[in-house]
């Protein structure tokens, strides 16, 4: 067996006030890195500073999860923001999330964006532009995770960032090596033994079994376990286990 | 005379996306410490960038003005948020500015409460203990800039926090030294000459003359000029120009 | 026996965008009294309107539970709001509400309010004439869901409104017919057969068990049981059996 | 002269707590409808029902000027929302407004659509749709105030909704008779005078002289007159004299 070594990565702090979404505690028992909510989106303080506490104190490095703010609609809702005042709302994101990091021990140490600015910031050059922008002001020691292949990451590249690229766990893939549209049946696996075992594949080998069953090489630094659907605490579980079993070194890339 | 120095400061940065509230450039041409809003009460990011970004240009420094979270009300109604979570919501304000502050080649230097919360934290030890573990969480060299003998700057000297005492430029005081209730006549002033050599007294000799005609001697390292109610500009402006031509150094206390 | 009638009432509707509370379904299938949030402390228009549809379809009345406005707390903390203010911010959400329960084929049909604001409301009179200004000026027909001897109820009496008494399934009451604070041991009560049975006198014996055993009177139009809590929809299966069982008829006061 | 009559519509109750937009009280003189701002990109209760009030003093209608969920961008900001979940919050929209209008006396008297959601049901049919259902389900005797030749409009008069359509006082017009875009130079007018003198021609002659030259027949049951840029209330003055003077009815189309 070829061992290598990857992150796992899961969005946290999610929760906001009296409601309450995922497990926080049980994910840090298998993630290596949490992209942790700055409030736009999801994440009141309180919650921010429980979950970058909990990291801290189990090694997972924190992430900045920046998003369009828009708590109604979980940030999963396209916004048409000037890149200019979507800069300043990342960097906002970012300082508050690490003053919280700050007080528990710990600092933001990489950027994920969320939901539809994920989406967007993955095929828009000018909000690619505008995350990156707002890394690099802040802080331009700090990676940024994403899709392999996207404007973000171009983005980042060529701003000087260093840059993380990220599989998903359960989701279907293409023999080009892209995600399989959500709208499409099978695009979402389910059952924790194959996502586990396509994990191992992918960190061993470099290659994962597309839909039409060809074996595609996708590049992942870290690969993303959903933290808020059902099941995702098995599903992260069995991948986590997994990759332990094929000697695989699980740890953040980031820290 | 005996010539001292003093800081002038102003609540800014509380416009909000479509929504201008005071002038914010003028008021940066006239003081040394910018209360800059943190998005709770007042304070898009783009707002913010533009004010700290202007202040570390004039060398005025930044302090981070935090709130309630409260847009609609401005922060101005008290609000009985638990203090642990008061605590989280300032140290997310805090960083949140901060963040903010560094892309623009500053950072925070002091805090302040705004509003509701300055009124609730200067008689409550339970809010100003809240606001104070904040500070001290974050960063301990902070300064606490509030009201002389209110509890929130006893909480910070206990806790080992630099405090500063200020005084507002345009209200009256009692003998007692205490500020007279916005619900009396005369609590506010309106003359910018009358408020401007007010100011110089207070800085040079230490008093103020209260309603009753009596000098009363009044703690002030910085003196809080109003940056958003009618002529808030020209009675920054009589102020300081007073000031200037008495021979006071009006420069930051912090930075 | 002495078989008599009564309501049951929960709060509903409380899920925002991608946060679900409770199982409004489950507890849709029990109660005769909806409590639907209006958006100030929790309820999207997208949740309301599948209560308010469900809630029709099923006979079950729809009532505004109106609130500070405040997300972040869930309405839970007290707000210094002007009663002016407060007024109009409860018309605000009554007509919010009872706008998606006229496009379900119902209207709003009585007012609670929720959280801090029924507390405050219960012993505030300035608060409980804020809330009945808004219920008088919105539909003067609207009965006003309350705590028996409440602030609330008086207000809305005196301003000629129908008052509906509460009584809480689930909690402790002192031999003077108060509940018990949630601060002391044994104030919420959690077996389902003991909470039924308690709702069973109360309607058949119009009096509780207080917390010394004695038998206190307690008026009660309406029985409130919780629809978020763990275990909430097994509590209200209980009562509603119970009362069904001893010949109770279970149905809406208004409609 | 050809003397007909206009309705005169303004964007009013913009403002949001501490912070004031337009003069509300000085257009309320000038114009016969009053989009009023529902909550959700600008418009606090309170000042809600100061605009209804004095509206309903007046006889000036009232409208519902129902907008995205984003008091952070002014509904400025085009959101990829959920037609179904779009037609919800437009109801939860129109009722708040209208439960406030009916404390003061007054209803809502129509439907208009503001900023990024205006635009985009001009020329989207989901969303027109949308709007539309919202409109339909809430009472489908509302007409509905929009762009001529919009899918807006289109999508309306499709549901058997009564529609009007309006031109604008201060923008320039195409040889089509479209808009100028706001990005082309002269796209919007600032002489009083030029901008009156317009007014009177399309309603008398129902032609408008566009860039080129040429005159363009604009239908318009209504003229939207803004009521927050510099100059509004002076423009709105000279257009509602110079209505006068020639002799144009100015009332309400809906009432």
């Amino acid at each position: 067996m070829n061992a290598r070594r990857v992150d796992l990565n899961s969005d946290l702090g999610e929760s906001f006030g009296r409601w309450v979404l995922g497990d926080d505690d049980a994910m840090l028992e298998l993630v290596t890195s949490a992209n942790v909510a700055c409030g736009f989106h999801a994440g009141d303080p309180s919650t921010l500073r429980q979950v970058c506490a909990r990291a801290a104190a189990r090694g997972v490095s924190v992430g900045a999860q920046v998003s369009y703010r828009d708590l109604a609609g979980f940030g999963r809702r396209t916004m048409d923001v000037e890149p200019s005042e979507l800069t300043d709302e990342v960097i906002y994101q970012i300082g508050a999330l690490d003053g919280i990091a700050r007080v528990c021990g710990t600092r933001v140490r990489y950027v994920k964006p969320h939901g539809a600015l994920y989406n967007k910031a993955a095929v828009d050059p000018h909000t690619a532009g505008a995350v990156v922008a707002a890394v690099q002001a802040y802080d331009a020691s700090l990676p940024v995770l994403g899709l392999p292949g996207s404007e973000l990451l171009s983005a980042a590249a060529a701003a000087g960032l260093r840059t993380m690229a990220e599989a998903f766990a359960d989701r279907a893939y293409t023999a080009a090596g892209l995600l399989v549209s959500r709208r499409e049946p099978g695009a979402v696996l389910h059952d924790p033994q194959e996502i586990a075992a396509r994990c191992v594949r992918l960190v061993t080998e470099g290659v994962i079994v597309a839909v039409d069953g060809s074996a595609v090489s996708v590049p992942a630094a870290s690969i993303c376990v959903h933290g808020d659907t059902a099941g995702a605490v098995e599903i992260a579980q069995a991948v986590r286990r997994a990759l332990d079993a094929a000697g695989v070194e699980v740890r953040p890339f980031a820290s």
